[in-house]
């Protein structure tokens, strides 16, 4: 098989540099190009040690950039629509990490994020929502593919199996991630006096994750208004969203576990565990981690979902996307 | 004022010793006597070196420790109540951190706990419930104080105020502990290796301060089946409950501030803000910060409390029982 | 005794904050001011919760502040000078955090320092190196405390009973600091996912409280050159100087125990310790503690000796500093 | 080439884990056993998740185990060379992480370790210490390899270009190692609110990787007495020596530069850095990063070296030592 070309378009980021190690060793990918602004001219591997990507990180030039057969951009929400536009009409195939491409509604877009930066790229409705475990086929022939959020990620392999048989009345995320979650900027809140021995609820009522998570609850099956909180809490990556859903009718443990295992039982990334995970079991790695219980005594369902929010919640979810979308295994150079 | 004697029974461990310390330089008590039995011989200062207490750890004995005015009792549930009651036959008010005297009906109690160890103390009903901001009278006059557990501490304040007003339908309590929450044991759980980096879920439906939790929402006027689910977070001390709360009724965010300004503003260790508290905010206080949210999307009301779960939900706590319960200013020897 | 009017210039900052806390709740300072630049308007304790302290930060305005009779100034190295010599000569007590006034040679000072603000009251040498242990009959006297540096106190404080005995023929301090030693600003440095299970050497063989160590050590009868290296350790408190001495004689263990038993017998916030002491043991605190081991296989004197960088370190330190410039018990507001 | 067959014998600990996870998925290998004593009957991927090996751990059985081509024997001191002697008497290659047999005198031996459990077999002299850059080709030969320790690993990798120059008169190693160097027992050290926010020196002046520093400081041409000082500091996985040496001669930057340059240019795993490396860098890496330096004002050479005590100092090298020993690419199943 031929290798593909590849860039990874906003490389100094925490998920953009993930993603550009991860692709850098992957045999089916060559990647070619990592860009960024401010950091242009500095190897990546001096920027972040850990990839050890010998690359310089150059300043984004569509000439150059748009000559790759695949492109991650990890841009922030607002800026990343533009480039991905302006790539996707060179031919190139493009994993968005950003939610410019996330909602199928303009208006909600628009309501969470403000203007959108290519609505005529948006209204074809071209890119498909990536997450492979939902849509597999539709992400193996898109051209741009929007890679779920993280929250939305964890929150949406948790209820699937639920939404799917209409089961969900009502769901409380509670959600809490490390604090990568917020970014390589420093700022008050991520700098180590603040954060350490410390947790904090954030954005209550007001995270721009609630309309993604509750698009495709619908699209599932399930249409409601769901209450989704997220804290940061004092570890660098890893994400759990413990999900409290009232059930439309009781339902028992055998019933609920039987429906996760038939759900994902085929699924390479997705683990089920009787346990309650931690996020350290899925920490620098693509799994999600599930466990689900029925409270006899309130008739709730409870279900946990634990990834690592710049992995399965961002780069390494590209680069299953980039597997499926080039028609290599899922798993590949993700071990 | 004459001075009063204090002992602590069970002083080697994290709640006992920080009680020890703050009694140690409390200018209303005089520290007679802490207690072990395994560390028994050492002084507490060498075992719990930011106590700096320099009594040394007597083996416990109910003819020396029975002599003193007061004594906190910091023992596993089970074990505790047979030495509260003997205590508490020789006069000395006990302040009890074991969840041993906080149930009201012994069904429950021995449903969650076990057979009591000490039915006839607490067949009399003697025993009050120590959380100073709902029952400060009754404490005042208490011969035993059942001194709240850590995560219904801050349930408790964050619900209170909806519950008077029978506005709780239905809630879902997410909370989030410090390692030190597990005690002083070492175990694979509390390992530095598994519990930094990490989170996770735990007791799943089955944590014991639920039925404490219910009872105490049952006399404010809320009687309910709540979920409540505690999280491991990987920080020493610190608590958190997010309180996911579906009303009787719609509310607004004007009237339920009110509501909570009206409960807490003559409250010394109750602190309200507009903000979301982080655990950090009270870490080594007796600080209860609580901050309350109507979310118009879902009409839920959100409360989140935080606690460091070894002072107020503990020690400090303790302490503050012990103030009232000899006419000391409520927050002496607690900033 | 009647109170004493102080005011804490530069109280946003991680030092200036503790000190306010300490002298908000001290019974014998009456804490009148505390002033920031950019946070003018907001309450301390706002900004920094912990502190509860309700003052609003005030812009500084020396017709204002220089009306009390004693200041905390936490200033940037540079600019603390000329607001010290100004507050100076209108009467006002000062302890600076800076280095400005800790250096006795100005050629030393600008050499590492750059231009001195204040030259002209540098020249008056009227400033006072306030480490209590070593100058408290100084700092009782003196209009200007240079209090000393976070590393200096505590190597001093481990090699004094040495270096007076003119027992150090060479030695390597090899140090680590918590993260709040790199101040508030939010940098790469300081951001948690870069922090956080990591640990670096820093400014090696360039760090600045190198000379001030040098002149102390010379000061009590040990010119050399010495190794210091500091590491930045992930927490948010704390300090350990490891201190690598060659003597001038082979010593024993019990002739070197002595020797610091004689030194810090009745300092009431030196601990001497026979294991090697953590920094957990005096986080928030103002003691330093200290454990002295001679290793016969190699004839070397090790000392080990961990404070609080922000208490100890600073803001305590200052505390403690004012204590003995207006006559009050040394540890008073300080336990 | 075919498939190695191999056995870890202990893969209940931290390192066995690790060493147990790479050789599942090494192409060149095949993982045939795990064991383990207590946790025999589970799975490895239960007790270690992040292993994801779904191997059952069996009791320890020379009948079954001594059937492979190559075994790493992940024991304590002491209990591991009866197992690597029987190993070796059936033909297996061992690797051993113990420190069995890493010293070359008996005496020393016994005298860090107490008695030998196999001395028929250290008086062979057929074990040779496995220290990849210093042995390579000893180690390809060699029937036993003992694995360097963790502090070892970095020490000499540090000081190997000074020592082989006979630059070294004196030096200090202070090292700094996270808490999984404690191991993975429960103690009151490893706890999390023990160690949290904690740093402290252990095991001075007796630390036992203290002989095996200077036995192959000798064999490469410095025959001297080091100092070495351990700390346990708050992070999971790394480790970072700082060695202060004062050379036999003024050495200028320029030249100490090119001797480490000259040493490791062409050695996969050895990174050399002008900045003084930080131990997150090579965190879960097989990498020692070094960088050096002369500091004019003391004529010392301070040489920094990281590793990942897990990984470099324990399971990664192991693997690395049995690419070796089966000619197989030496950086193969470790990116």
């Amino acid at each position: 098989m031929a290798e593909v070309s590849v860039a990874v378009i906003g490389a100094s980021g925490y998920a953009g540099a993930i993603a550009a190690g991860l692709l850098h060793r992957h045999p089916g990918f060559d990647l070619r190009h990592v860009t960024a602004r401010t950091e242009a001219g500095m190897k990546l591997g001096e920027l972040h040690p850990r990839t050890r990507v010998p690359l310089v990180l150059e300043p984004y030039d569509v000439d150059v950039h748009g000559e790759v057969d695949a492109a991650i951009v990890a841009y922030p929400h607002g800026a990343a629509a533009p480039t991905v536009a302006e790539l996707h009409a060179r031919g190139v195939r493009v994993v968005d990490l950003s939610a410019d491409f996330r909602l199928r509604d303009r208006g909600t877009y628009e309501q969470w994020y403000g203007e959108h930066g290519a609505p005529e790229v948006f209204e074809t409705g071209d890119a498909v929502y990536g997450l492979p475990e939902l849509y597999r086929d539709e992400v193996a022939q898109a051209r741009i593919v929007a890679n779920p959020g993280c929250y939305p990620t964890a929150a949406l392999l948790a209820l699937a199996p639920l939404a799917r048989e209409k089961l969900i009345s009502d769901v409380v995320i509670d959600a809490k991630s490390g604090i990568s979650g917020a970014g390589r900027s420093a700022t008050a809140t991520t700098h180590f006096v603040s954060a350490n021995e410390n947790l904090t609820p954030y954005k209550v009522g007001a995270h721009r994750h609630t309309p993604e998570i509750e698009q495709e609850l619908g699209v599932l099956g399930s249409e409601l208004a769901i209450s989704f909180t997220p804290h940061l809490v004092p570890l660098a990556q890893g994400e759990m969203t413990s999900c409290y859903v009232t059930p439309t009718r009781p339902v028992g443990q055998a019933e609920v576990s039987e429906l996760f295992r038939a759900a994902y039982a085929s699924e390479p990334w997705v683990e089920l565990s009787e346990a309650p995970p931690g996020v350290l079991e899925v920490r620098d790695t693509n799994f999600c981690r599930i466990s689900v219980h029925v409270d006899p005594r309130t008739s709730r369902v409870i279900v946990f979902a634990t990834i690592d929010n710049l992995w399965k919640g961002a780069a390494s979810q590209a680069v299953q996307n980039l597997n499926l979308m080039f028609g290599r295994d899922e798993a590949e150079g993700l071990l």
